[in-house]
This record gives C-alpha cells, sequence and structure tokens, in this order.
C-alpha cells in the first residue's frame, strides 16, 4: 500500500521538476562563491610571496552550461569587489543562458576578499604584488586550472571586462591566445592609459556631456566654479563654507583645491554612469543623471548653492549629510578621474602609480572645470612619497602594444559616446578581427549590463552584434584550437 | 709651396679611405661594448630591486646599417657571457652586411658582465629577480630606448637567438609582436622545456648520434658502462679509479653516480656541438667530434680506457689534465643535459630550477647510458634544498603557449638532425608564417654561425632560406607597421 503511493508520488515530484527546469529561467544568475589556492608571486620564485592566497571568485556551474561544451565566459574582475561587478554585468548571464556557457567572476587580486596580505596587504612591500601582470598570469592560471577541474578543456574561453576590466580583457587575449579565444572589452581606455593621446582629452568629454545636453549647463558649472575662485582668493572662507554646506570652514588654498576636485569628481562620475535608468553602480544614481544634475543647476537660484545641490546627487544621494566633510568624500589620489567613492582607493592609488598612466588635467580652456594640472612630475613626487615608487611612463605602452596592435584579433573593442573614456580606447576597427563598436547614446560599458526597457536601440544592436561576433569565435575556435 | 703638397696630399688619402670603404668588407664584426641602464625589477614597484643595474651588449653600429633605415638584428642572449654568443653567431653580422641592417647583442641578466648585485648576485632573494620574464622585459626596454636614442624608431627589429636564446626569441615575437617584426629561433626546444613530449627523447636522440655514424659505437658504450657498473657493484673502486684517470678514489655509489653523470655529459655535448669543422663554442672541439669520440672508442684496446679517452676530447682537449677531478669538472644541478661546463651553471641550476623544465632521464633501454632518472619529484627536492624554490610544472607552457601557437606569426624554428634538442622544438611547418626548416646534417644552432667552407649543402640552403624570409618580414613591417 506504501509503495503504491510513494511510486506515483515520485513521479509527480519528477515531473513538476522536469517542467520546472524546462520553463522557467531565472532572471538572476545563481552563482556559487569560490576561493581559488592562487600563486602569490609569478614573476619571482624567492620573495616574500613564495605561497598562495586565496583568490576569491564566482561560478555559475550548471545554471545555462552545456557541460564539457558550451564556452566558459570569464569576468576579468577590475578595481572592486568582485559581486559588484556580477551585479553590474546582467549581459553576461544573459548571453550565457542563450550560448549555453559556464559564468566565472573573478576577482582582481588586492581587492574585494582578494587580500593577499589581509589587513596587512596595502602595506610595503606587499602591496609590490599588485601588477597587471600579476593579475593577468592569476587569470591564466586560475582557467587553466579550473577547466582541468571542470572536464572542460576543449570548451573555448572568451573574456570579458568593463574599463579597467577590458583593458585586462585585451592583455588577456593579446598575451594568452593560448588560453582565451576571444575578447569584449567594453569601455577599455587602453590608449589613453599607457600615456597615449592628449592629456585634456578626458575632462574635455566630461565636459562635452553637460554642453550636449545644453550648453547653458556647461556655462552655468564655469560661472560657479569661477565664482567659488573669486570668494577663495578675496580669503571668504565662511561664505564658501555655508555656500557648500561644508562641515568645516575651509582655510587654505589646498582645502579650495580639494574642494575643486570634490565638485569635478561628481561632475565625472555622473558622466560615465549616464545611464538610462537608475543604477545603484559605485553609487546610487537616477536615470539620466547627467540631464538631472544640469536641470538642478539651471533651476537654483544662486549659482554655488546650485552647485552644491547639484553634486548632492552623488555625495548626498539618501540625503542624509547635513553637511559635507571635504577629505573623506573624496580622497585626492594618483588617478585625477577619482579614487575616492565606492571602489577600493588605497589599491587602485597604487596601480595609478605604478602601471597605470592618469595624467589628465583641466585647464578651463577646454574644459569647464578649474585648472588642475596633473603632471608625469606630480605623478612621481606623490608616488615617491605615498608609495615609495617611481613611476615609469611607457611601460605600458611596452608591455600591452600601445596602438601596435594588429597582430592581434578576435577582440571588440565597445564604447559610448557619453562616456569619457571612450575617446582614451580604440574607435575605429583596426581588421575584421578588432572590431570597435560604437554606442552613441551610451555611457561606462552600457553594453555589459543586463537589458533593459530603457535601452536605446543603440546598445541593443551592439549587444546583438557581440552575441553574434561571440559565437562566431566559439564556433572558429572549436574548429581548429585557436 | 706648401699649399702645393697639402692639398694633393689630402685628396689622395680621400681617395684611399674612399677605395678602402668601397671595396673592403671586414670579416669580423667590429662591435662596440656598451651598457644599458636597466630597470632592476619589472614586476614589482616595491621590491629590493627598486633601482637599474648594468645591462651588457654590443652594438654594430656603423659597420653595415643603413642609418635610420635598415633593420636592427636583435640577438636576445642566453645562458653565457654575450661576448661568446657574438662570436659564435657570425650569420648575423653576415646577413647584416647584405641586408643593411644594425646588429645589437645583449647579454642576459644574471650573465656575464650583467650581475645585477655583483658577486650577491646568486644569493637568495637576490637570484629571484632572474626569470624569463625579466630578461625579456629587458630586451623590449632596451629596444625601445636604444632606438629612441638612434633614431632608428621606424627600423623594424628582427630577433635571433640559439637553443634558449632562441626559444627567448620565440617568445620576444609572441609577447612583443609591438616591437619585434620576427623571429629565427634556432635550436630552441620550446616544446620539451615546456614539459611537454617524452621525457626518454633527449638521450634517445643523444644515443641516435653514435649509433648513426656506427652501430658498433653505441654497443662500446654501452658495454664500457656496464662494465663500470660490474665494478662498482663489486666496490672495485682502485679499478675505476685508474681505468677513468681519476684524481681521487671513489668510496661510493654518489661517487659512482657523479662519475656516470661525468661520462654521460661529455657524449651530450659532443652531439650537440657536432659541427664539420673544429670550434671553441664551450670548448675547444675538433670538426666532427661525434666521429672522432667513435673512433677513439672503437681504436681502443679496453673499453674502459676507450671511454676515458673518448670523454677526454671534451675534458681535456688541451691534453693538460693528468687526471680528473670529477666534483669540479662536472657539477650535477637541475638540468640534466649538463649544467658544469663553460656556461655559467649557477644562474642556469636556478632558471632549470623554477621556469624551465627539464625532467629528461636516461634508463639504458631506449638509449646507451646507464639508468638515470629525474623526476619532477627529484627535481622538487633539490631545488627547494638548493635553491629554497618550489618549481611550477606547466608555468611555462601557460606563459609561452606551448604548441598553441597558431595565432603567432613571422617565426623560423630551424633545427637540425643531428642535435637532442630539435625533437623538443618545433619540426613541421604551424602556417605560412611559423615556418619549420630542418637541416639534416646540423648539430645544434649550427645556422647561426659564421658561412665555413665545411658547411653542408643543407645549412646554406637553410641560411638563404631564412635570409629571404627576414628580408619579407622587414619589408611587410614597413609597408604596414606589423
Amino acid at each position: 500500500a506504501t509503495f503504491t503511493i510513494i511510486v506515483p508520488l515520485l513521479l509527480l515530484l519528477l515531473l513538476l521538476s522536469c517542467l520546472r527546469s524546462a520553463f522557467t529561467i531565472d532572471p538572476e544568475p545563481q552563482f556559487i562563491e569560490k576561493y581559488f589556492p592562487q600563486v602569490l608571486d609569478h614573476f619571482n620564485y624567492n620573495s616574500l610571496g613564495n605561497g598562495t592566497f586565496a583568490q576569491h571568485f564566482f561560478v555559475s556551474l550548471d545554471q545555462y552550461w552545456r557541460k564539457n561544451y558550451g564556452p566558459i565566459f570569464f569576468y576579468t574582475g577590475n578595481e572592486g569587489d568582485i559581486w559588484d561587478f556580477a551585479l553590474n554585468t546582467g549581459f553576461l548571464t544573459e548571453l550565457a543562458a542563450v550560448q549555453g556557457a559556464l559564468v566565472i567572476f573573478a576577482e582582481h587580486r588586492f581587492y574585494g576578499k582578494s587580500l593577499p596580505f589581509g589587513q596587512e596587504s596595502f602595506n610595503i612591500p606587499q602591496i609590490g604584488l599588485l601588477t597587471v601582470e600579476q593579475a593577468l598570469a592569476d587569470y591564466a592560471v586560475m582557467v587553466t586550472e579550473l577547466k582541468k577541474e571542470l572536464g572542460a578543456q576543449k570548451c573555448p574561453v572568451i573574456v570579458f571586462g568593463g574599463s579597467y576590466g577590458g583593458m585586462l580583457s585585451v592583455y588577456m587575449r593579446i598575451r594568452y591566445p593560448n588560453i582565451v579565444a576571444g575578447a569584449l572589452a567594453a569601455s577599455a581606455p587602453i590608449l589613453s592609459t599607457a600615456g597615449m593621446g592628449d592629456t585634456r582629452q578626458f575632462f574635455w568629454d566630461v565636459t562635452a556631456d553637460y554642453e550636449n545636453y545644453n550648453p547653458a549647463c556647461k556655462d552655468t558649472v564655469r560661472e560657479a566654479f569661477q565664482k567659488l575662485q573669486t570668494l577663495a582668493e578675496q580669503e571668504d572662507y565662511t561664505h564658501i563654507q555655508s555656500a557648500f554646506s561644508l562641515c568645516k570652514t575651509p582655510s587654505s588654498p589646498k582645502d579650495i583645491h580639494q574642494l575643486n576636485g570634490f565638485l569635478r569628481n561628481a561632475f565625472t562620475l555622473l558622466a560615465m554612469l549616464d545611464y538610462p535608468y537608475s543604477t545603484t553602480f559605485i553609487t546610487a544614481l537616477p536615470a539620466f543623471p547627467v540631464k538631472v544634475v544640469c536641470d538642478t543647476l539651471l533651476n537654483g537660484t544662486d549659482v554655488l548653492s546650485a552647485l552644491r545641490d547639484a553634486v548632492g546627487i552623488v555625495y548626498n544621494a539618501t540625503g542624509e549629510q547635513t553637511c559635507y566633510n571635504l577629505y573623506s568624500l573624496y580622497v585626492e589620489c594618483a588617478d585625477p578621474t577619482g579614487c575616492g567613492l565606492g571602489l577600493n582607493s588605497l589599491a587602485w592609488d597604487y596601480q595609478a602609480c605604478t602601471e597605470i598612466e592618469m595624467c589628465f588635467e583641466s585647464n578651463n580652456v577646454t574644459d569647464m572645470f578649474p585648472p588642475m594640472p596633473f603632471t608625469q612630475r606630480m605623478r612621481e613626487d606623490y608616488c615617491a612619497k605615498r608609495w615609495a615608487v617611481v613611476p615609469r611612463p611607457g611601460w605600458l605602452r611596452t608591455q600591452y602594444w600601445g596602438d601596435a596592435l594588429l597582430t592581434a584579433s578576435n577582440i571588440i573593442f565597445s564604447n559610448g559616446d557619453l562616456d569619457p573614456w571612450a575617446n582614451g580606447g580604440i574607435r575605429k576597427s583596426l581588421s575584421p578581427s578588432l572590431i570597435a563598436i560604437n554606442i552613441p547614446e551610451g555611457a561606462h560599458h552600457l553594453d555589459l549590463r543586463a537589458s533593459n526597457t530603457a535601452d536605446p536601440s543603440s546598445v541593443v544592436k551592439a549587444r546583438q552584434r557581440e552575441a553574434e561576433l561571440i559565437a562566431q569565435w566559439v564556433k572558429t575556435s572549436r574548429e581548429k584550437m585557436f
């Protein structure tokens, strides 16, 4: 009697389970959190790094992968906690669902939970193990080992990354084509961070975003900065404090410099993250934040308080700040595009002091900001004091080819025209397999984000093209191993 | 009156000088010795290597170079004093004369005069800065800087190397195609040193050289080793001492093991350096040394003293040794193909303990030598004790692509069939621009040596083909920068 009940019950359960897997596509990726025992120092066998550390990663093992056949989509983690990137790179899992791929999000050493020496990771000399080369070797070793463990030796690997992560994806393909069949590099400023191009370009393009929305917006920003400058010259610090709701009265040109950096940084961030819907990447932002900030500026009664309210979109999204503490909300560092908010500023500052060159200036001529130069000399002085290092201009260009990329293949360089990083990257296709995709309405790596009903058609088309190219690379890679 | 004498005299001198440069081709390259201020540690900005060292190199500035136009022929120095390689790589200067090239011979860090920490270079942890990656970065940085200094920015660079130097040439092209337009890799065992292939291959092929000259030669060697083994088992050490003219009576299996290594090493070296004319590379050798050693072996009265006389070709070329000191003439290390003669054994031992995998065995079945295994486990034990390092098998294959080379281009893999290293390299063309050239009568990188009347036609033809391909790469590289 028990038997007659149990058997139909089991069959029903199996049927339900089968139906569920056949008809349900989970919109949220299901990741397993893991740690990989990673070589501490790939480039010195007798260093303090003679051992391993636990490298944090996420893997979507059974969700979409056609086991031992489907490709591996590998996100080359950049300067932050890898989970933040996983949450903001929905395109990867959407594509994995369609192409039967395994997804791995790997965390960059010295960020998130992948701190090789725990809290001492940011000490000297421990921090010395933070380099682009070590990060790439981490990913190469990790992929090679995981493929063995998973029985996935024959599964082509495609790398994905945004911003610095996109640079890492490019580097993975040119450095390890034995391991990586192709790369989607979204908003990867591989030229400007290698010291190539115009040092005025970045803030010029930030300015263009505001000007393009409304030329009066740019004029108002410039006027506000000019007014601040006049007050500073008059040493009217009380006025400045009240106008900007500062917690402490500024008392020196240094404080004014900090205030200028704090303000400029808000505009930079909003230009980068000018998405057509509200987001929570780095910080909580409304849809079309450039529009929002310009409307705030243009509707203000006086330009200084309007400027304060405008940057509040970045620094006071929750409305909880009653005053601004300049030195905690913004940290000046070797990256003039911002080190202070959300991202792990210590590690990124170190990278900007060593391999990644970002001597970008604002000058109030080609941009709307106060003149804030950042020369190689200033970088050298700062980095020597802060990290006891001497930057090596030209190294990144030597090491990762600069624009001499013609021997490479299977790389997509996608860029959004709204993104101030875009013109520091590859904007024109270099060959039939080095393809630039430009997204007129796109901000910083919009194409990597999950589909959204507010998406402009240009990003929808870009993602379609990317999907086609990736499918093609996977196919070709299967036919003849790379 | 003075005037009428001086003017004709000056004209005569100018005419003579002009005639000299028009009709004299100097057969010996004229090099300028220089030092380059090289970055000590390319991969860590906070290491003990925060500075520079003087990297030794030679440059043939004005001899053949069509200034600011002709290509740069760059020899990627390997495990030894760079001057030795310059003296034994005459093909480079011959080719430079024809193709109007600048020649640079760059010394590998930790060899020759390029010791980053002087006599302390071989201490731990200083030795940790000796890696393939550092050496490649040295060459990349050096070429980039020298091109600027010489006003040679538009001159295509071709890299050349033999043996490990050939491996470095391959790696330079795949790693830095932005800098290097093509590579001639002569006798570069890129597979066997990356842990790929049969660990018996090397001594099998050494044996084949002797067998191919005369099967009786191989049999005599095996017989002699067998006789030695019998005497060792009988602990008849006095007999062994006298038969092999050893300075010290052996007294343990360890000494016998050392004797076996000492003997095997001579055969290895002669097989590698089996050139058709007398040479002084590594050691002074007669023409066709394999023939010479076999004739010695086959004409001896008893096999033991014949074996002693045979290895005397290597160890006693000058006839000055009255007895053999086993432990000074041969040093056992992590490279079973020999560490002890001529080359800088300390640094090479370290490289064999870290990145370069050479777990080659002799076994007396597939070869004529006594069984002398060298497993990864034995390598690990030795390297931990000697250098406090843990080898990382698989690293070289991950880092430099193993046989997954299809995305590369413009590489010649030349190999001589007499060379026991040959079958550890690329023997078949992989694509129209990854070209294998096999030289039936060639020993270890014979093609890199200067032309010689004793050259077999196969090497003459190989050099012609190499010259054509290199000229083609230079031309193409000029048309579109890489």
